[in-house]
């Protein structure tokens, strides 16, 4: 088994787990994700994206031969994903990815073009409507650099991510003969990491992306079946029932381990955007230990108690060292001896004990080791339990209408 | 005025804000913070430490004329601060800052001392009590590093910021000959960052402290005069009526603004380790705009309702651009002759107006611009206010005992 989730909810009954209604409406909710509905484009692509991946791949191949840098011009879904798995991962690759495009910030956009001067530069716009403003502003900026630097020869440079038939980016493309790939049709940006969005940066960095998807596949298989056992089934079942009968307003995701930040950063654009609707959802913080310990620790053992926690924790790591040789008095010597992923491990247990000692509901999500078919199928268990989660609260998982709020005000501001 | 404070709470009604008894109450607390009482000794330091600044001044100069890195090993209230304020300023210098001992991965500490390996290297270990694990362990393999690059030499790359009288780092300081700096008695760490736990390393990166200090102290004198206009005043009361009278139980501090995006790590651990006690308090989070729209966005738009926003502003920053000759079918066209900072306040106003309608509470701090003094001033603000509404809120602002609860399990899982 892949992926392992324990539970320490203690105001939850265990019987909820096998309860048959529960059960029921669960597998409702599971065949109508399979039955090709709107926007659940995503549940069975890996499958499908596994053919097609020999031509990524190779394409991914030319610019790593060439490119010393990919910049990845993307806002929310259209970068969070990939930064997740790159950050998970960390291959070693001659090919660094940067991320640009993520605020209004003419000097972030300076600071990405200046490192990237002297640079054999690629750059991969990512935008499905092909009208994101923090994306085309930035693609603007980065489109002059090219144009200077490599003369007519900019556009064999860019790559775009856009929906297939339409949008600015589309004719931009076709107009320049510049190589597109594709945002499917019926997947949304949140859902998107295991498409061309995600996978032809992950390429780029080295990632050895057959695994990512085997891992992936692997998951829509065994998630699909509702069973009391199936982590997904449990984890979303755990979220509605803390939420709705146990008034907890807000879920953090805690993990130990620093490589698995940016993947709570991906789970939060996941969550809060695909349940924060019809004044409903919990609101979802991603916490880093032992770091946040020193700060949201207090208010978790002891504030108000709103919250659950869900951990998201490894086995094994790579890179491991043990502590040798440290004076008598040293306040570390009952350490000696000991790795640091054992003592990392310790304080993940004591923080696990001391928070549910202090009645803090607690899920943990547990993979073996970090490699590209485990973080596959992390990323499919946590889309598949989000579309879960969201069904089950009876809101659309799919949609984001409060999104446009900021924009239209933003535009109607602008154009005055 | 440094600092402007505005409010659009719409459940709240100002007169609140004129009441004799809130301002009655306010007086008492903000008389017992300057009384000389247990922890409050950050209230009037900005004008002692302003005294001693010529020797620190001293002491980073010898540094920064040699180092090219400045290593600082600390944990929360030890490195947050520290960490915030070179994010925001960002000078120019030849000693480059970084942070260490934030968790216990050993890979972590192994990048950081790869990176210095031909680097002139100067390590800041901070610790109060002398005794943090995280601190102590990332110091153990420090120590190797530096007893191996510079043998008989290494004590004279340490500066160690410890508590003046005892602890295992005052012991170790004084048997090897280290220079010390002082983590004052009666101030925790997370009220530290105007002592020489943040005084150092702002140093070292080239900020200029005296106007920081500066900032802090006008600070210092302006917010301790309670009046229905001062900004500390509003925004504790505000924080207190919306938990306490309006059920809000949550607070995010966004900013559109990257270089202010470690003062939301600062200011998080400030308040929920202030605040979270006797299951009271709010659950603070950290947002980055326009990133964050695309994210929790629609959870603040439109799910539960449970959460009011502050916004911390800029009105004028440094580099900035505008959008020039922008092809006809360019969706952005409409914005040229925009400059970033134009449209970023427009997203910012877009971004308010779209949240005030959907009834969250709106709180905006602005400052003029981001430079030191308005920056002291800022971390004074917000110290000060969250002791305010701490005292308010009847709990202790100035102690942390549920971060204790992690740690002893761990050393009892680790001694077993």
């Amino acid at each position: 088994m892949i992926l392992a989730l324990n539970t320490d909810l203690s105001c939850i009954n265990e019987k909820e787990f096998s309860n048959k209604k529960n059960l029921k409406k669960f597998e409702q909710i599971s065949n109508y994700l399979h039955s090709n509905a709107e926007w659940t484009g995503w549940v069975d692509y890996p499958k499908k994206v596994l053919k097609k991946l020999p031509k990524l791949e190779k394409l991914a191949y030319e610019v790593r031969k060439k490119a010393d840098v990919l910049l990845v011009l993307g806002i929310g879904g259209s970068y969070l994903g990939a930064y997740a798995g790159l950050t998970a991962i960390e291959k070693k690759s001659k090919t660094e990815v940067l991320f640009a495009g993520l605020n209004f910030s003419y000097e972030e956009i300076e600071k990405k073009l200046l490192y990237c001067k002297d640079k054999e530069v690629y750059v991969n716009v990512i935008s499905k409507s092909g009208t994101t403003t923090e994306t085309m502003i930035a693609f603007e900026f980065v489109l002059k650099f090219l144009k200077k630097k490599y003369k007519k020869d900019f556009a064999s440079h860019i790559v775009i991510t856009t929906d297939k038939n339409k949008g600015y980016l589309n004719d931009f493309a076709k107009e320049n003969n510049i190589l597109s790939l594709e945002v499917p049709d019926n997947i949304g940006g949140r859902y998107s990491v295991l498409t061309d969005v995600g996978l032809f940066p992950f390429l780029c960095g080295g990632l050895d992306v057959k695994s990512l998807l085997g891992g992936a596949k692997k998951a829509s298989v065994e998630l699909s079946n509702i069973s009391s056992e199936n982590p997904a089934y449990r984890y979303s079942l755990s979220r509605y029932l803390l939420n709705t009968k146990k008034k907890k307003q807000v879920e953090v995701l805690s993990t130990f381990y620093p490589r698995l930040k940016n993947i709570g950063a991906w789970w939060m654009q996941l969550f809060a955007e695909s349940e924060g609707k019809n004044k409903k959802g919990l609101f979802v913080s991603s916490l880093n230990f032992s770091t946040d310990l020193h700060s949201i620790g207090q208010f978790i053992q002891e504030g108000s108690p709103i919250l659950f926690e869900t951990f998201l924790s490894v086995n094994k790591i790579s890179k491991d060292k043990s502590i040798t040789s440290v004076g008598d008095k040293n306040p570390i010597k009952y350490l000696e001896g000991k790795t640091l992923q054992e003592i990392n491990l310790g304080a993940e247990l004591g923080t696990i004990e001391a928070h549910s000692s202090a009645n803090v509901p607690i899920i943990k999500i547990t993979i073996n080791e970090i490699n590209e078919e485990n973080l596959g199928y992390l990323f499919y268990f946590f889309e598949y339990s989000c579309a879960l989660s969201g069904l089950l609260l009876g809101i659309d998982p799919f949609n984001q209408p409060g999104v446009e709020a900021y924009k239209a005000n933003m535009k109607k501001n602008l154009t005055k």
